[in-house]
């Protein structure tokens, strides 16, 4: 029955820490969709890396640069990027935030590293 | 170029007033997903519904009482909630709160209400 229930996550499981050191990221897979909830504290550093997958990034606290090699956009609380696959991307958080990524497909390789579990 | 370029939205673009009385709900559909960032205002009711969708809601600020036909679950700020496709499901805001949902795959029929563009 577990696939056809809901299921409720609290906030402090499935939390990845310091994937990026001074950050905090809860992992939820899906069958189609990987949901990121992260928490960044000032000086938080996301290095420039690209993937196939689509991703949306919300800014829920905060503020959050997305670096592109051509150019910055800042995301503050309530702002949303979206990135299509492929397109190189990296980011900073220069205060503490938090915000939420979304994914598709699901995002294997982060749950290799086990988020969904911890 | 649009579809190979970074989008970014600010909180007020494409908000869909009154869907449900008390609530804006911020629309993004890319290619595969939409993303839905609501705004409750005390008393706003989304009733029963099923979908095919995959669902992902997360509440970012008060709380949201998910309505399932035999239960209640409770989404403080932080909490989330994977609502497979097929279940019936409802929400309610007790308190003004404010939250993202998710959906694989794109919501057409929010899509034709025309929320991105406005």
């Amino acid at each position: 029955m577990a696939d056809i229930e809901v299921r409720k996550y609290t906030a402090d499981e499935s939390v990845l820490r310091d994937l990026f050191p001074g950050g905090g990221i809860q992992f939820i897979h899906t069958e189609n969709v990987t949901f990121a909830a992260w928490s960044f504290e000032a000086g938080t550093r996301v290095p420039a890396h690209t993937h196939p997958h689509e991703q949306i990034t919300q800014c829920v606290a905060g503020a959050l640069i997305l670096e592109m090699p051509d150019e910055e956009i800042v995301l503050h609380a309530g702002e949303t990027a979206v990135i299509p696959g492929g397109v190189e991307h990296g980011a900073r958080a220069d205060t503490a935030s938090r915000g939420v990524d979304i994914f598709h497909p699901v995002r294997e390789d982060y749950k290799k590293l086990g988020g969904e579990d911890k």
